[in-house]
């Protein structure tokens, strides 16, 4: 079974792994598409992120879709066949905050494709997978594109929950890569009634245009920023901050109103923020990180067509085009989501 | 200037009245069309409802949208000529509760056409309207109807807030007139990923599987229940009650999950409640009242298209036609919102 | 080993029991107190409430503190010999509410002392009992009388959490048993401002006195009701209802202001309530039930003497005298919470 | 009348003023204490803070009581003779935040003692004072010291709000001037089940233990720190900031568990913050930015006894010392609150 491993920074080989036995309780698939993530990219480019680094080759991978091909022991509800999207979320379920219904905080989780514990959790861009069936939803009705986009539209599911109801609320979306782009969406689907993005790419501004926000802004031209915003201690009621930059945070700080709430989804460091101007205005900085019953409510909503994430897939590539598809996936002049086909 | 005036049960007229001058701040407005609401039917049928009885003629209506004819001193962001939807919300802005920001529950509110105070606070059903500027709200590229769906349209808003953030929730409605089908269009604006309304008539449960409900229930019909979700505890994250009937609540209870909350917008009297069984799921029952901010909240999302209320228009009669307006307003086999042409 | 038997409604016994084998991961414990609870006088009294009734014997008893006798395999962190208070609560942690953290919902629940599913759930009123080592929480530093508060603790402390922050609120308790007296020993070390609580009884009103309500109000007393906060629509931000009597809950209802919460602990069976007057003033009423958490969070409040339960505990009987601790329990006149020593 | 004026960084100077004509509805006060806050010492030691400079001379204070001396027209519920305490936020109750019940937000505040806006408010530290009637709360039963202690108080109890509900939490306080010595008192006011102050000074750490703190750590002891407390990602429910510096904030966050809540009240400019380890761990950190309802109810809590700030009222001195008084509220080594007395 051919695999997409990341030996050390754009040192990335297809090579053969074993599939693996299929015990009670699983599921084995033929993977479909996988998407590619800035995670991804960073292990690709950087070999890591961070403090986060690879000590040992890792399998690549957790936005995947695919084909059932065989059911273990005592599996219901699934069928040989059927295509379902496969969540890379493998919690403990018995830890204190498996517990407590914070699986993302699980202290024993074992998410698909990180280096963070070591040995590293092997990740999906492989031919086959076997899965607990619990991870598998039913994609019924969509692409096996749309299916692996799953992953990422869960996260930004998980990071609009945190910001509380959004009825007619007023939302800038900082940065727009795939991650902005679904929160656009999902911002939308929540009930938004005013939505702005920036971002520096005239590129991905397009696509966020049509994704829903009602204006963009390209804060790499002058002429251009949210200083329209300040007046009367802000405008927006919530930022979702999805670039990971201090500065696309730090420009968007004036622009909210008091008590407003900024999701941080974006990953990006240490940054140096105005705490004091924060404070002065109650500002609520929240960190949203992964998701867990997001995966099953995005894939039944992009099922019933209250999401569609279809125009956001821009390239899919074949299996053997990996490392182009690698390349691609991070030109935010011409590309948002890069998918590799594995059948 | 003619008004359209309750003066007993069944004893409608129009009359007419003075306009009354305008002062400063204020606005005079050219109706364009009415709205008649369930308890403006409450008036015409059984002279009120409840406690609350009309002991002088009134003037019915609080749905309302016009054209500015008139600005006085110092009103500012309006223009004659310009359609408007005009809230029938005033509180005082100084008792203890607007201080908090529940204008709904002002101490001296004085809503349009609301016998109870006495003297009667005179409703918005005439030619002429003398109105506080800050109660118009533009209703640009709305047509008149779809500018006086913003009264009721803001109740479903402030109610379905009431239920916290809905992406990807169930949510069952029970009651299909105008109220329950503003909630359908509003709960699926805010994410939610199942709809299931129920009510006794076809004709209302047509338009709600139009408005966007996933299924209908007829309750009238012995074979088709709510049993199918009783399973397991329940299978409704949310209830949005619109009927005000105490056996709707009662069926849709077993049918909410632990935890589940029922948002109450109808208006019924006492109920008989198995509070025991509520208690012990933990469900909450929380009223809805009014609205407020949602008012131009309503507006700004049909003005984006976000919502579609014009379906729910299904007659218009001219200002002579009163009595058969409201004839047929109360006719849920045939009519959903019926509105009166005043110019 | 004996335990305390309930075979029909006033039919108790003092049975002899086996213990039971001590497994990997358990505790076996000599029982020292055992709390008298309202649902066990319904067993006593009546075989059972609503449609929960007995109908096989049923030992019964949930509220219980011992002295850890043998520990199991496995076990770390107890010690023979430590005064433990041992949770009734005993979920699945495996199914849909678990893993929700809604643990009080589990559908597999076994709750010591329980009739509501056949087999029924036998309770801890026994000389020796055999439990898991999660349920045993030290309470080293209590006198085993308060150990075994700790279970109607937890109930309240989880009834006071449902209402959200407390601090310097005015809050309303109706109904003075051992759930209201708790109930204001939670409000009050919640930070409640000001506290007023109702019963039928002198005797509990004079303790609830003792705990620390700043009023009491004897609603048998024609003269004495709530009337004084009812102007401006209402005085209580919060109602902690305990009785689970309906008159209580519809007194108390026009003496809590608009957005009022009722948390409703007491449970009572149907009940006829103002629906429309509380939907009126947007009040939530919010079901509580049971606890999960809580448990170890009110052994942890005790001793650190954040909240003193020693004076509610005004009866201690011998196991041999049982039946006269299940009379004197539920006599409204002279006792608040009567327990069993078992050793 | 004498004033305690700031004319530039260490130009304190007791000058004359006027006590300016008592209008309709408001009350004049012979100022009986008044307390030295972290702002009045920035404005006494640097001559601002930030951006904030004075530009023209202004009295200080914003933290007093005293006796009413005399009642404009219209003015109820206060008597000459009382005490009163004096609440410095003055919103103008008409912008849109005022409207929103988000007062201290105010787009037109003017609260005591504040260069913010040019000309500055004049703040309290005056023999007489002309205050609207509103402003005053009766501390009957309270010393003119305590009741100068209601703003800090109100300030924190207002953060401690920000937190939601701490029944049995675990709560976390940096920084122990005032502020953080109110928080503690507050939080076990609320529930706090365990608390842990941080501080660089074994004067203010003393201090807080004596106020309820259940362990202190002095961060500049090496062998002392928070370490303890990062397994299984952390412990602390709660961290309430009250230092604005970043060291604290920052050696506090590896001790908070997924999902905890920094409550900001330290106001200590730029801070660079390891924005993706909080992202990661999704915790929430919360501006808190002064009070308005909260200073009543600070004043009830202190009257009923619930909370006690007589220990930390480390100092008085009379007007004519109001130099040194300046000279010893900043010396950490031995002053919580130093206050000066009027009269």
């Amino acid at each position: 079974m051919k695999s997409i491993v990341i030996h050390a920074a754009k040192d990335l080989r297809i090579d053969e792994r074993e599939t693996g036995a299929l015990g009670p309780g699983e599921v084995m698939i033929a993977i479909a598409r996988g998407g590619i993530c800035g995670s991804d990219l960073h292990y690709y480019n950087h070999g890591g992120f961070g403090d986060v680094r690879i000590r040992e080759p890792m399998t690549l991978g957790h936005e995947v879709s695919g084909h059932v091909i065989a059911l273990g022991d005592g599996v219901t509800g699934l069928a040989v066949g059927q295509l379902v999207a496969v969540s890379p979320s493998r919690p403990c379920y018995s830890c204190r905050y498996c517990r407590e219904g914070r699986h993302n905080h699980c202290l024993n989780m074992r998410f698909y494709g990180s280096a963070m514990p070591f040995p590293h959790i092997q990740g999906a861009f492989r031919e086959t997978l076997v899965a607990e069936a619990s991870q598998c939803v039913s994609a019924e009705g969509l692409t096996p594109g749309e299916a692996a986009m799953g992953e990422p539209l869960a996260v930004c599911l998980h990071g609009v929950r945190q910001a509380g109801e959004l009825l007619g609320k007023r939302v800038l979306v900082t940065g727009c890569g795939p991650i902005g782009l679904l929160c656009i969406l999902a911002a939308r689907r929540a009930g938004a009634g005013e939505i702005v993005a920036t971002d520096l790419s005239d590129f991905t501004l397009g696509m966020a245009g049509a994704a829903g926000a009602d204006r963009t802004v390209n804060m790499a031209d002058a002429s251009d920023d949210l200083a329209g915003y300040h007046a009367d201690k802000g405008h927006f009621d919530i930022l979702l901050e999805c670039s990971g930059a201090a500065p696309a945070l730090r420009a968007a700080i004036p622009a909210l109103r008091p008590g407003g709430i900024i999701v941080q989804l974006g990953l990006g460091g240490d940054m140096t923020l105005p705490v004091q101007a924060m404070t002065a205005r109650e500002l609520q900085l929240r960190g949203s990180f992964r998701f867990h019953p997001e995966f099953a409510t995005g894939l039944s909503l992009m099922q019933k067509g209250l999401i569609d994430v279809k125009p956001l897939i821009t390239h899919t590539f074949s299996l053997n085009e990996a490392v182009a598809a690698f390349e691609m996936a991070g030109d935010r002049t011409q590309a948002m989501k890069a998918q590799i086909a594995f059948n």
